[in-house]
């Protein structure tokens, strides 16, 4: 998996690297803050301060709170990468979970919650397209990869290409997640593809 | 649907009427204040005004914003009722679905959402077990009873008694609220049980 990619920051004339640098210390320190504070607790003024920098070289390229975040966010979680084929759709959607639980945690994914969590319905608005396009799409992107190379295998039923069925997983891990205030463990993961998927996909 | 029930307060001595009615109104501001400015824009004070009130009386009897929506939760959403047999697991569930949809619109509905979705992870903790008592096992119980009906039925397999299966409905529905920010229509309804929940139960 990979770290936060930062978008692309343009190099400009020579010596404007300062600039590059500014900007990356901006958004790691933006990230740092909704890892540890989170949406609530975050400022301009904190931010600018982490990154050692005053507040107007913040306001002047992200100015607004939902501006900055949503770079940060777009920048994403680190990639899930391939699911190499583990023989079964079972294994599959096991080693899946697995990924997503294992980002979740990273410093990405915590801000991520925290938006998530923390947003009242006002800015979580703004916030939902970028959740969206960065967790929501990838994680049931994969899903359906999945379902679909089972059906070619022949481990899942060739009707179950409904768009629900590939919210189920991303649906179960935020709601224990959330509601529950609980992790998923290893174990956890089994059960509940054991429970759910595998009868909900086999032939 | 029973509209909000308000934990029972005692009569007290002749002329403690006054005392009883505050309680209800002070509730009552609560959970208006919750289902429109949110878990974040109430303040004691501004449920003390729309009870028409001083801080004291709130602050006497709930000394902390915690305590005061503690009981506007617990008191809880409209209940489910009953849902009659509709001759199969699918037009059963169908029914509940669009019975938890219509109580989440509900004023303490709306109250839970709210709640539920601004809550950072510091206070959420408190919240939690009053939620799952108040939403989240009275739905996952349903989904119990109307499984279990389906075995004896016989259009429900007779090993689909895992409890993640009962947390599928209430994740998938929550799921589409917070993060795709839309609604359940009926055919959105329909749409979810026919593409995971009937395959997933089914004999």
């Amino acid at each position: 998996m990979m770290g936060a990619r930062w978008p692309e920051v343009p190099a400009g004339a020579a010596g404007r690297r300062r600039g590059a640098e500014l900007v990356r210390a901006i958004l790691d320190a933006a990230l740092g803050q909704l890892s540890t504070v989170g949406w609530n607790g975050l400022t301009m003024e904190g931010v600018a301060a982490q990154a050692r920098t005053g507040k107007a070289a913040v306001y002047r390229r992200w100015p607004s709170k939902t501006d900055l975040v949503a770079v940060v966010l777009r920048a994403g979680l680190p990639s899930l990468g391939e699911i190499p084929d583990q023989g079964s759709v079972r294994e599959d959607l096991i080693l899946l979970c697995r990924r997503m639980r294992d980002s979740m945690h990273s410093r990405s994914g915590q801000a991520l919650r925290s938006v998530l969590h923390e947003c009242d319905s006002g800015s979580a608005q703004a916030f939902r397209e970028i959740i969206r396009s960065v967790v929501i799409d990838p994680s049931a992107g994969l899903v359906r990869d999945l379902v679909r190379r089972g059906i070619e295998r022949g481990d899942v039923r060739p009707d179950a290409t409904g768009d629900y069925i590939a919210d189920v997983i991303p649906a179960m891990m935020m709601y224990r997640s959330k509601v529950c205030g609980s992790e998923w463990e290893d174990s956890d993961i089994t059960e509940m593809i054991d429970q759910v998927l595998v009868p909900l996909l086999r032939v």
